[in-house]
């Protein structure tokens, strides 16, 4: 069942409706885009049909929706997945055709990709996507890496759902995941202190209201950002955060900032610290503690924290 | 040789005249404060006559200027300085006039002034302040502590030099600067995670620009912030930084946030990681390097790297 489509909009069809998918899908519909959406879950079908995004229930389906030249955006968790839609799309795609990937690979994942697809005179573009879902609803900012003429060709897609100038092309294929690899490690910094700085004020001898702080630090100080204003928000909610649990997921990107800097051998303390803190607070078990507090034991008889029974 | 002040124009005296306190002065000009200013340099009285301070070149003289309740507002190096001038200008002051302290001193020394400026029924205000020369001069962030109905009677002050909702009363003597210190501890693990993406980018296979980085980094991304515009503007000019050394110096704050955070044995990793990276900076000599090197050549053989002749 296809949409009537007007000539002059571009197609493009986005496969991955999760949060940052179907945000970013929205944004392309009120950019004047005719976008068709894939997601292995069919419950969203009429949810997504009732943004105006057309809703395929296989990637066939979606392609067969295209008229003209097929732009493909990807918008699904890094690894296997993502490896197993683009073997899938590539074999369907003639040249000319495009694949965006705009979820978080590993820039030499990307690279890869990017030969594949010459290979068979497709384009592809590796896309870091930041500014959360927020971003991608109405104004993100990406990072693009690919073929600069192909690049030159679909400009006016990155202008459209980006902030203004919050677009840039930085190179062959890998580079775009690469720089947002490094934004994501750097992230992870400012993050990390940013928290230090709030569990001190937390012990401190003063009564420091958590809210009115992150306010005031996003008011003329040095540290206005736009990680404090998230801060203020949910400090304002409930500075005590006893809703939720110290523990920080990662997804990829810290890390592989870190393997890259050692790979080159590049000094990246703070990054490498605030990663090696995310591993800690996954870390129930403590099994590395146990070990340096039984030493401390064996050398100086300093007592054990024994589990309760 | 005394201006002719406006009945209604409320008169604060500025001591130390530097980058922050010049600009701290020209900012009140502007909010139609008379004001006053003292600084040790005697050559900068044509300067700051100019801009409508009324220069004076002593405590004593700068005290004559007053017609009425004195408010003084010191902007000093943190330490001796203000100590020196905090004590002479405490025997000065009678019941109801007020000291501002908007340098870094750090919170302990703070507590003490407040103590003993209660004493003799002065006012004492802890004012760590925020958003650098610029910030100064048109818009500031500035975190208060002292008595709390005092701070009321001078509150207009700190609306009209500030950025809106750019201050805060932060409580107790101590607690502006306590605040403070603990926003540099933030700012400088922000300032190592930034450091380190572009310093992973300029060894990276690609050939990122800087400048272009920095900008798209500003423009929708998570990592927005002050400091990301700031890394802009002298990126644009100069990415390849060969001008500077890669020296970071301190002013205390940071170190204060570690003892602090040690005192209360709270771990801050990051924001220590990024104190030990500047400590390094500074060390020209590496003696603990050459141990080490030494050691590594001690049981390993491997080479130490001799000095050239």
């Amino acid at each position: 069942m296809k949409k009537i489509k007007e000539a002059e909009s571009m197609e493009i069809g986005i496969i991955g409706l999760g949060k940052m998918g179907l945000n970013l899908a929205e944004n392309m519909v009120d950019q004047g885009y005719t976008v068709y959406g894939m997601d292995v879950n069919p419950s969203l079908k009429d949810k997504v049909n009732a943004k105006g995004i057309q809703f395929a229930e296989s990637i066939e389906e979606l392609l067969s929706d295209f008229s003209n030249q097929k732009t493909i955006w990807m918008m699904l968790p890094a690894g296997e997945i993502t490896e197993a839609i683009f073997q899938k799309i590539k074999q369907h795609l003639s040249p000319g055709d495009r694949i965006i990937d705009g979820g978080n690979a590993h820039f030499e994942d990307s690279k890869r990709r990017g030969a594949e697809c010459e290979e068979k005179s497709l384009h592809f573009f590796d896309v870091g996507t930041s500014g959360g879902v927020s971003g991608a609803r109405s104004g993100a900012c990406m990072m693009i890496g690919g073929d600069a003429e192909a690049f030159a060709e679909i400009e006016e897609i990155f202008a459209a759902v980006n902030v203004a100038d919050g677009y840039l092309y930085t190179g062959p294929s890998g580079s775009g995941h690469y720089l947002k690899m490094v934004h994501n490690g750097v992230e992870y910094g400012m993050m990390q202190s940013i928290g230090e700085g709030f569990n001190v004020l937390q012990h401190a001898e003063y009564d420091f209201d958590m809210g009115k702080v992150a306010k005031v630090w996003n008011n003329g100080s040095v540290i206005r950002s736009w990680l404090m204003e998230l801060a203020f928000d949910f400090l304002t909610e409930n500075a005590r955060l006893d809703d939720i649990e110290g523990v920080i997921h990662s997804s990829g990107e810290g890390q592989w900032t870190v393997q890259e800097a050692m790979k080159m051998q590049v000094p990246v303390p703070v990054i490498a610290q605030s990663l090696m803190v995310r591993y800690s607070s996954m870390d129930k078990e403590k099994y590395g503690e146990k070990v340096a507090a039984s030493l401390r034991n064996g050398f100086g008889g300093h007592a054990v924290v024994k589990k309760e029974d």
